[in-house]
């Protein structure tokens, strides 16, 4: 398998599609309707090349334009949408993450790894929380999450190296794991158990539990988790009623993968054509 | 206003930002996992600008190579999440659709136009149905759908005039109303009644009904949906039991964005930070 990221030969590198990318993502929290000398300086690309890359994501359907101010446009949204189409995962592990949430009251979530970074690709939040969709796509740095531990407990020394020499397992609270020796034997322990935990060093307060997801030969694809608030659990009592759970859920989603095989497109088409 | 899907002057037009896109949206339901071989057949570019592509997306992390098959990455999905961060209707809609979904024990959509299509921009299914994420991002013709017929109806002449011309209101099912005439006189009757419901002219027995959501300038920023099965509820049903529920979770959600007024930034950030 070759490396995301891996180095592109100059001649093969194609700058625009580049730069067409960071134009996209400039649009956020910060700025959610930005003008192009705005996006310039986020991006720091010239005036010109930014107002070309607008124009042209405006030809294609990606952005609008309101007098000098720009907007994201929902066509964005289709690319996700490939995503989880092409990803039979996604869809299959739907209803057994409802099953995490309604069985245990919190939220429920499935996450693959991208870099040093965790992305959701799939959640149920608990009744409580009334939110559900926003959150997919959102990124959290792996080293100091249950989900990123399981994905580099299980994905093999290069995972493990890059979290820690290219992440460099910044402290996030006063209970992060910052030191590699430590974050190398809290994996360590994680292969053993066949879980992972971990307490408030992604946010203060914030529990969460996470087991992996294997395809039919044994390999690690996802990471499933449980996520509540210290407020309404401990370590311990998570180990002794949640873990459970996670586990039968994730060998379900495993055999529902295995059932299905080879057959991404029947899945996949099915759930476009369902309209009810 | 300048019009989605401009012509842009040639100079001015990237068209490797085009090409790279193009190359993304071959990942679907057919080809999931495609060579570079099948990726130029489904775009028409040639094998060398799609291995230039790749390579580039790789770089950027969109995409990985196992072996001579490709996958989208998951990084593909925070597109999508700049969408969400970046249009607080999204993420203030949520709990007003879990509220319909459960109210109507249906599902319960807000889509947004675009060009002669409407696109999910949120959606909760009642449990029955079981699946939660997996159909934002989807595209369903706008003249065969109640959303669409809202957002017609609401959108202004030219965006009628669109949806009759560039689309040419093809016939889906028996039912779809495929005649000009009669397809401006529903828009006319959508406008009265400020409510639409069709009948399956999508598909053969879904039925589904849709309001408008109005910003606080009274302009429509998005269309709410209800849908079921013919063999559940009847247009008269809907009109009269569901009609009222969704004028006023409307209303709720367009109360509910004015009092946020230009706060989209502490909205986005807050819900970037939830991590229960």
């Amino acid at each position: 398998m070759n490396e995301r990221g891996a180095p592109v030969n100059e001649r093969d590198y194609i700058q625009s599609i580049e730069r067409g990318f960071a134009v996209l993502l400039a649009f956020d929290e910060e700025t959610p309707s930005p003008t192009s000398r705005e996006i310039a300086e986020r991006t720091g690309l010239s005036r010109p090349a930014v107002r070309r890359i607008l124009l042209t994501l405006q030809h294609l359907g990606y952005v609008t334009a309101d007098g000098q101010r720009w907007k994201l446009s929902p066509r964005v949204l289709t690319i996700g949408q490939h995503f989880a189409a092409t990803n039979s995962i996604v869809e299959v592990a739907q209803p057994h993450l409802l099953r995490v949430a309604e069985r245990t009251g919190e939220s429920a979530s499935l996450a693959q790894l991208d870099g040093i970074d965790v992305i959701y690709v799939a959640r149920v939040h608990a009744r409580r929380v009334l939110s559900l969709n926003v959150d997919i796509g959102t990124r959290l740095p792996a080293h100091a999450t249950a989900m990123g531990r399981i994905l580099a407990a299980f994905g093999g020394s290069q995972v493990v190296d890059r979290i820690i020499d290219e992440g460099g397992l910044p402290s996030l609270t006063s209970r992060t794991i910052t030191d590699s020796i430590v974050f190398r034997d809290a994996l360590h322990r994680v292969r053993v158990d066949g879980f992972a935990i971990v307490d408030g060093e992604l946010e203060e307060g914030f529990l969460s539990a996470s087991v992996p997801v294997r395809d039919t030969k044994g390999a690690t694809i996802a990471a499933m988790a449980y996520s509540t608030s210290r407020a309404r659990s401990t370590p311990e009592q998570v180990a002794e009623e949640v873990i459970p759970v996670l586990r039968e859920v994730a060998a379900d989603i495993g055999h529902d993968l295995s059932v299905l095989g080879d057959r991404p497109r029947v899945l996949a088409l099915g759930a476009r054509n369902t309209f009810s």
